[in-house]
């Protein structure tokens, strides 16, 4: 099963299963009701009225006050060739913050902003909390996980860079793209391996597997408890493999009219298209 | 005119206007309807109903999509007393991202989270963007503020730092106190000063004025605006000045059954309690 968010004209967001073919679309209820009880709606065929794919704008499947909470280095081939390759790895997992306003779709066009070059890619796999967690152990965190993701944390590297912190240039408009809701059922554990694939234009960029990673879901989300409540909705992105733009020589950064696709295993194909600021900005 | 959030039961978030005595509200509208022109709402006296203060569950008057952009270094003596003070002033204001699920009103009880020894303090102004920017100049910027708040940025100081980033330190529940909406046109322009004090349990803790911040509200939110959108309702919190605890020697930090207050010129007096994880968190 494939959970998409849509949008009909006067209407507030659905939550809708997607075909196997991609033509159509199953109403599955309201994106509130459906965080109310995920993992029920999620163990459930979706009864609801079925639409032609093309009558529905998709939007993510997400409350608008819900967390994206991005990891940022996790994978330690990244590490090394990023900005903080000189400094040790940290003990805890390095937590930044996107507002559910950058998150988009598959398919969406990502404008450039007035003062980057270019976008860096990066692709990963979001985790989908589906239950509250308090102070919660490891396990008691990973078991709280309906589904995964593909996710692109498309990057303004110069706003990014500008100070210590980076949640600008982690905010752009569109800059979340982020694909169907998998089942965890359907999923499995990350730490089997899925392989996470980033292609520019048709050439792998990235090539990681979700074995690779320094911090669990369970660890971080347990962590993350400890000092605020995660409620149902409320989303991950496990942090990015080796192979971004920036730190290449020379420097390879999303131009208008580029290509990427996150392809991840078990959880499918995410394509987008990067446009320019004027045409591509505030819509 | 001071403007709050009301919760009834069965309904959603409306937008009301506090009477001077505090103790009845007047409908404005929803929430949403509010923020779809601020600027028209807050000329016009409010028409709807009007309730005693204590029929109402008071919430913060904000779209739970909204940003939360938060200046981290923004008084020069604040920059001196922390972790950066060996470091440059930065050429362009540090920003950090709260979520609006941290945000709550005055007189709320903020719990410390299990691993903190405590919650610092951060006393000030939040300001309120009114209409869409987008590449704005600092000018069209400033124009766009309709209202400003008090807001204190209480901080898990250990979270905070156990990485490069912030963000998971400056979430914990209800750590973002934020008081009624003062109309822009009340206000004035920050950077003519307005003093900005804390208390904590009566004593004075912090006393500065917005005329010393370094990065003002325009520049800010026009530096934002060439990376990401901003839409009405998203916030600027403005930064703290000297005084916060951890800096101290030794270090002192809220505890269970301590009372914080920031006091700000024309915006008034936001007061809060701090208490215990085992009673406060989760809900």
């Amino acid at each position: 099963m494939r959970i998409v968010g849509i949008h009909r004209d006067g209407g507030g967001v659905q939550v809708a299963a997607l075909s196997d073919d991609d033509t159509s679309v199953t109403v599955v209820t309201s994106v509130e009701e459906f965080w109310a009880d995920a993992a029920g709606h999620l163990s459930r065929e979706p009864r609801g009225e079925t639409l032609v794919a093309t009558d529905a704008e998709f939007v993510p499947p997400v409350l608008p006050g819900a967390r994206v909470i991005c990891i940022g280095l996790n994978y330690l081939k990244h590490v090394a060739e990023g900005s903080f390759r000189d400094q040790e790895v940290p003990a805890y997992p390095t937590l930044f913050a996107r507002w559910t306003q950058s998150l988009t779709v598959d398919g969406a066009q990502v404008p450039v902003p007035a003062d980057e070059d270019g976008l860096d890619w990066e692709g990963e796999v979001v985790a989908y909390v589906g239950s509250t967690l308090v102070d919660a152990t490891p396990d008691e965190a990973l078991a709280a996980v309906v589904g995964y993701s593909t996710f692109n944390d498309l990057t303004s590297r110069r706003a990014q860079k500008l100070t210590s912190q980076w949640i600008l240039g982690k905010n752009g408009d569109r800059s979340g793209p982020l694909g169907p809701l998998v089942p965890a059922a359907e999923v499995g554990d990350l730490r089997d391996g899925l392989r996470v694939q980033t292609r520019v234009n048709g050439e792998t960029v990235q090539d990681g597997r979700t074995d690779e990673m320094v911090y669990t879901v369970g660890d971080t989300l347990s962590l993350i408890s400890r000092t605020f409540t995660l409620r149902p909705g409320d989303l991950l992105a496990t942090g990015t493999p080796s192979g971004v733009g920036y730190a290449r020589t020379p420097p390879w950064l999303l131009e208008p009219g580029d290509v990427v696709e996150v392809e991840i295993e078990k959880l499918g194909v995410l394509t987008n298209t990067v446009v320019g600021n004027e045409v591509g900005r505030g819509r």
